[in-house]
């Protein structure tokens, strides 16, 4: 399954491709993981401690242009057309610096991107962002990369965008351990995983919170460092996701939801026993779930699932999704309940290459 | 610490003791636990898996009394007046069981007990119903037996009861691993902790919560036997008692805050990653919870704790605990909020010794 490391450039060889487009549009959609992402083992490289697999959502994409811009002294950065400055900006252009070592080019960028996810709806988007910028980077500057390789590319820029190259179901290889820091980076990327005749739909219940206490990266990192029940957990997912993996192949929706909703409450549960405690989830993220349980009761498969947030993602098939939404829609009258369906890869825009 | 066991009659060799009272009444109080006990590993002998540590409360008493029926052929219960049948009553008369091959007598008794914690008030009556069950039973049939012996027997009944013998707080050793089912029965009591100089109070807030989806009984077996997160929950405890009586030693309420509030977390996130997953807390608990955090952060020592069930306890200094009471009200307006402070060892009525 890994036979297509060849196909990439090795990360600290820049292949200079002078042919590049000088600028380009790309398109990517946010995914939500089934088996978590939860813990890195290196924060430079951005690789995960454990596999993770996820499904690409039909909504809310992000649309990134990056332009060459050979005459500029320095990166710049839209946000909905808005210049963006500070750790945002830094962090983008830490990212074009990646592209330019492998496109082996020096020149600067101008980034315009425009994000669909409504404000505060607490979805993340920086899979989708990152996913968008990795493919529309690498066009501008002429690298020619195949999937594989935009997924480990973007992964560098947040590891949950790596997955976001792929349509439907993907799943991230964290990679196996090892010391050499490149072949560890070659190593880690996602892959479409197989599940023909799964017709589900994601039914996203978007709960009233206040700001985060905790940012995920912290959450991850104190997780990791002082949660008696971080490996055992590490562990048990390694099973989830093979299991996983199973279940999507015979297209059994009703396994691949029980195994989603364990693994997800596997995650917060090792987040609750964090020193001090990380907890996420909200009186209102209790009350979905009170409620997916009572859907469960009347016959209808459906399973939640939680992210670094109080927000709940629920499995249901595509038939029920609507059932699902009126009652999410009852359990949280002052929150918005949205409908997903698998979503496209990331891709060029037409004209653009 | 545990060089009293030759005070107590080994269960399995009768000590008969012609000289008993024929009948007795002993009141007893509930306890809450600081460090869980959650797990059996001897269902029959109710053997526990961990040690735990709790408080005896000041309020909520059971007072019971035994009084022999040597014409009866069966026992009797009556709670709170009115005569109990079923597997309460069975549950009773196995515990009078026990009591009577200890004491070589064979009477019957008639059982008469009075539980003062409110309906729904989701305090357990088990602590303190078996612990005074205890002592009037081993009173009534003639036994001497000490405080410890009292514990053991008493965790016949209930595990917890096995604490709610002492005053202030305790610990319930849960005794080496052995086969020799004797030797594991008499290494299995609890004893006082010593806490000079602390003055703490147990807030108790009461959530308005339907019945329970899963007994504790039940959630216990399940999270042992299926939970990826229990056994390194149940080391890491071993850990936090050890640093719980250190804390209590030095009379340090917030580290003794601290330890019970993660020890508590962690138990429920055993839960929470056992399969299917046991969820106790509630959306109302959620709210209590971040009714805590913000206590906290306005530099007010309280910290919750959670059993098998929504309501939360919240410890803090008894010169705050009017100030954690108002909080919690508002934070559950439709729920009720006790306040308790540490209480008395269960003990003989006057007059019937």
């Amino acid at each position: 399954m890994r036979a297509d490391h060849h196909l990439a450039p090795p990360a600290a060889a820049p292949r200079p491709h002078p042919g590049g487009q000088e600028h380009a549009t790309a398109v990517a959609h946010p995914n939500i993981a089934l088996i978590k992402y939860w813990g890195k083992r290196d924060e430079r490289l951005v690789l995960p401690r454990v596999d993770s697999l996820s499904m690409t959502l039909d909504i809310f994409p992000t649309t990134t242009r990056v332009r060459l811009t050979p005459e500029a002294g320095h990166d710049t950065l839209t946000l909905g057309g808005r210049p963006a400055q500070g750790e945002t900006l830094r962090r983008v252009s830490a990212f074009l610096d990646l592209v330019r070592q492998q496109a082996g080019r020096p020149e600067h960028a101008a980034v315009d991107s425009h994000n669909t996810v409504p404000t505060g709806a607490g979805l993340a988007s920086s899979a989708s962002g990152f996913a968008a910028l990795a493919v529309a980077a690498a066009a501008a500057y002429g690298l020619r990369l195949d999937a594989t390789a935009h997924s480990r590319l973007a992964r560098r820029g947040s590891g949950s965008a790596s997955r976001s190259i792929f349509a439907g179901f993907a799943q991230w290889h964290a990679g196996p351990p090892t010391a050499d820091e490149d072949e560890a980076d070659l190593a880690s990327y996602a892959e479409p995983v197989p599940a023909a005749g799964l017709d589900p739909a994601l039914v996203i219940a978007v709960v009233n919170a206040g700001p985060k206490a905790v940012s995920s990266r912290e959450a991850m990192r104190r997780t990791l460092d002082t949660s008696p029940l971080y490996e055992p957990w590490a562990r048990s997912s390694a099973d989830d996701l093979r299991e996983m993996r199973a279940a999507l192949r015979r297209a059994d929706l009703e396994a691949v939801g029980e195994i989603a909703e364990r693994n997800a409450l596997g995650m917060h549960a090792t987040m609750l026993a964090a020193r001090p405690a990380v907890r996420y989830l909200a009186p209102a993220t209790l009350t979905v779930l009170d409620g997916v349980l009572q859907l469960r009761k009347d016959g209808v498969r459906a399973y939640a699932t939680m992210d670094a947030g109080p927000n709940v993602k629920v499995l249901c098939p595509r038939a029920d999704a609507e059932r699902v939404a009126r009652t999410l829609r009852a359990a949280v009258p002052d929150g918005s309940v949205l409908v997903a369906r698998p979503g496209p890869a990331a891709r060029l825009l037409p004209g653009e290459r």
